[in-house]
């Protein structure tokens, strides 16, 4: 199905950027999960990452949850977020509505939607339909906490600047510290020199992207299935929905391509009476399935296609050449707002299939 | 569901290496599709690719359909692919069966399947399990190519070894040569140096992995969905069924780390009174959707998990530390084999969005 | 997935009936579908069917559609309906909030949610839930009606007293004729006597069920799949989504227990050029495939459990004994007002499969 | 899908009946349950039902399990069933090829795969494709029997003549004894009655149908979903599945169109410290949840449409009208083989279900 992912625990997305609403059903809830506010609350704020180096358009993105709870505890029936858009401004689309901004949707959406889809600000292809998502993904983090399974992610890499990589001392701590964080880094110092080089591309009139690392840890062994719901599918499946991402690696990654067999297989060994590997290269998952390791993997955030300068492109009702000047209200990088989109649709995949496994009600249990 | 992938078009996948038979039953197929048997055995030979650099383990992998297809011409009912496990050593994994083997899914199937899997041969988690999906392969790259869709794969790296990379001229003609070729590399000097590298690796008792570099042409813009469904999330989707497969990037990938948007994005132009981009950063997708250019992903394949060297683990039926020395036959490099299984889940993955998008018969039709 | 039905058309259905919103989201719409304003709040005029014989409980159940549609056309994006709960008298159910009303889901759906589920006016088990199935259903009637496939319904029977039965001849302009009407019966006078019926029931403070007659002309011959995507299992599917039905028969249905199959074949006959059946006894449907007659069948309303007699039951949490007198507004029937809902899901059923048989699009598009 | 049935335990079902083999795939199971084979054996015979009032082809029908079973217990992946078939008689079938035999599904096959599908012996549709299903079946039945879930089936009425019907009392003795049975009847006296109804009918070279009644005992409250994955909506879509399935109803089911509200709600009370209802017309299910008392339901089974008399019908090549005199090995009725199909069905949805709300792995489990 098109806009429904997910088997047992579904999210139905909907919403034009400039439309009345956007929003999403959960669907396959457990009854009787107390929801806190704040902290939803507080993953949005993550996402709209307000200030000089993200857009201007200023996004009250209340969440309205019109069914499912009551009280603030879930009733096991289809819940939904509402999201109202206020501020919009499509006049800034009009006059460019059939040029193809590069390394946007527009053409294809037309060719797709045979002209019919809603141009102004992006329609449903919009960065917008991100905010949804992220307050899914506030609930499924919760559920998880509540398991002791925690999700984080960091900027490990923006044009060319490097943070600290995760270490396996101390990452449930840093992960804790990495939620509380509105710019998501582990090294403070090399966050201040990121925040300067989107500066420094937004005065260009250019834009910068980078790699974002995520860890899950408390992830019990045994989750995942072989060949087509393997961990890795379903979890690229889920990160990749999200706009700008273009690449996926789990544990060594793209560096397995010049390592031996010997130096990449984890060996087993019995750690404090537990089954665990002395390395981690496999990023937590043999066989698709975890091995109760810590999961780890990137994701590549292209620069933003929006940018200020004057760039080649084509009239795509009128089959001619053209250039384009891209108005309205963009950001020069999006990767440090895209880090909690990647939260949410990694705790979202994580709770779809542990509910598989367990049961929708168990999900809803604390420990 | 566990083991059927695809929305309109399924696959499901049954069977265990030392079981009685694999093999796969597709269904959605459209009537009245003539399937080419040669091709299908072609295929099926580049997957096992015998010789000194593969396993010793050597099945006729003969295909038997037994149902859905009369006079080689698909009825549009489930067509069911048998292939008989016939040269099964299962001693070579008695003595080893509760001893988890590094980098393999013996220790996670364990967990998963509470003990019941069986452990010969890898069980349902061999890499054996990957042939009917190459046979379900060759009947979807017919099925595309019958409307001047090509799909095809070349080993982009093998430990550290690189190949020439594709060129947007010529792209058909090399895809046309890579589907002849048992060892698929555009360079062919440069094979026989890999070749020679995975002739020492078996040397040194080692593995070793690499890098997939799979382009589409021919293919329509306008295929794909927003979000959920992106060409991306798909094709991730089904690469990462494949055992071995550990990341996935389109267009430039993770070099969109260190690139400006001005860089990136691709400009549109009309070329030959066709919408074409000049560059293709996005690897022939935006927004999720097909843009008409070539579609270019690369796959990292890490090395054998089976090695010769003895290696530390875990026993985990007791509970304590332990070696183990892998006997049985296997390969001191997957990637040649590999690079067909690619192959089959992105056509697969190509015909069940056309499919969804023109309807299940369209897709038998020849252009 | 629980709260969403359908295949390559899909509903997904949210909301509780004292909750802030009720609604839909359609998703896999074509796109440049124009919806027709006045019909969608016609349909939804038929399902309230105002007065002495329903329910006093007054709503505007005026739908706003918050996605997928611009300026009235569709975007072929997901179309989301919301309608708002307003006339809400939760103090009606506070008192009774631990009795299991007979006849009712309030027992069974505090099982299933724990007790954690709404259950004022019935919670997501409201009758109300059917009024964003019916606006969903508008859209639909309308794309079949622009590929001239007509679906309507009559009140075969309520409560012992029975209308005329469908002809073959004029069956267009009998589904015409019903599809203008708030009652609807074949003879109007039969009408009156079931109207009085009703009344006689609310004065006896008791309520009545009947059998609702569904007809589709139009369709084409070869919609449908083998076993169990059968045209009767998907309709059966959808039409016991809908509260308070118990049955359905399609063609002769039970009758057919007391038949040879000399009298039950349908004989088949070359009629004006086209291939018809001489008896229509299969409903029009063969093998779960549509042979191109009429398709008909009956379903069972049984009469509505909220009834104003005091009756038997249970405190299902202090699990003793008690007695229940049901305040609240309620219907004396509701078969006149479900036969608008059995329209819609038989529709969205039939826009499913032929999406799936034709494409998205093609259900866009006029004949 | 089209012919995959199941959410989280599926069934993929493949084959036609003069091809090499039919079978199922069975997905979701539990590991680690231990299937009785000589109750599968016996299902088996019962769908068999040989002797004169059967077909008189005679098939082993000896169910191969090729995958997903070790020592005859599940090993939680794909479980393989494989049936050859025999002795096809295909010659009969090719003269007639293009007459549509009138109540089959040749015409609407014919027009569904264009032309492509196998017409001998009715294909992907014959009645030889329930044998799988009854295979899967007992396995459904016997992981049903492990947690004291009964479900059976009896002949409630064949050709006007009726069965004794269900009662309260001793029910479960009851379904204990029918699934002893090959001809499954309460009143042993009337199943004489019926057989010899069934021999007249082969006499006068016609057939006959009947209503089967169905009951499950032992299922717990709180299984079902609202609306879309009701109960009634869930097992009818699986019992439809079923060739000459016709109609379905739920307690006391059509009949509830005669009955006030007052006569057909059931009064909940205590029962032995239990919540019970003192009657069942709603055969178990409010709001499509389960109630915790037995499921009721009866399903019309049409007479055989293969009969010996000469029928008038097409060409459906040559457009034009023709007459056919079936050749071929046929049944004067089916109704007492198609119970242990309806059987199989139903425990099929059971387990889906409560493998839905317990997890997969509970399903394994012995109480």
């Amino acid at each position: 199905m098109k806009n429904t992912i997910g088997n047992v625990l579904t999210l139905t997305l909907f919403g034009e950027s400039h439309g009345e609403m956007i929003g999403v059903v959960i669907d396959g809830l457990p009854s009787g999960f107390h929801i806190d506010r704040n902290n939803l609350e507080w993953e949005m704020e993550k996402r709209k990452a307000a200030g000089s180096i993200s857009t201007a358009r200023h996004e009250a993105d209340k969440p309205m949850i019109v069914s499912g709870l009551l009280n603030d505890v879930t009733e096991g029936t289809p819940l939904t977020i509402l999201i109202a858009n206020q501020n919009t401004r499509s006049q800034d689309y009009e006059k460019t509505a059939d040029l193809a901004r590069p390394g946007h949707a527009d053409y294809t959406a037309h060719v797709r939607y045979h002209g019919f889809q809603d141009v102004r600000g992006g329609g449903h292809f919009s960065g917008r339909l991100t905010a949804p998502l992220v307050a899914a993904g506030a609930i499924m983090k919760q559920m998880l906490l509540a398991k002791n399974i925690r999700v984080g992610t960091h900027i490990s890499m923006l044009h060319g600047i490097k943070d600290t990589s995760f270490t396996q001392n101390d990452l449930e701590e840093t992960l804790d510290q990495l939620n509380q964080e509105m710019f998501a880094v582990i090294d403070p110092l090399i966050g201040e020199r990121m925040k300067q080089e989107i500066e420094e591309a937004r005065e260009k009139k250019d834009s910068v992207g980078g790699i974002l690392e995520t860890a899950v840890t408390g992830l019990e062994a045994g989750i995942g299935e072989p060949e087509f719901d393997s961990l890795e599918s379903r979890i690229s499946h889920a990160v990749f929905s999200i706009p700008a991402v273009k690449g996926i690696e789990f544990g060594s990654g793209f560096a397995f391509a010049d390592m031996y067999g010997s130096q990449a297989n984890d060996s087993f060994a019995m750690v404090n009476d537990q089954i665990e590997t002395l390395t981690n290269h496999n990023g937590g998952i043999n066989g698709g399935i975890s091995n109760g390791m810590p999961i780890l993997f990137r994701t590549v955030i292209k620069p933003t296609p929006s940018i200020a300068q004057t760039q080649k492109t084509v009239d795509f009702i009128k089959k001619e050449n053209s250039s384009i000047t891209i108005q309205g209200r963009h950001d020069p990088a999006i990767i440090h707002r895209a880090r909690v989109v990647v939260d949410a649709m990694t705790a979202f995949t994580l709770c779809d299939m542990l509910a598989e496994h367990h049961g929708t009600q168990w999900l809803g249990e604390k420990l």
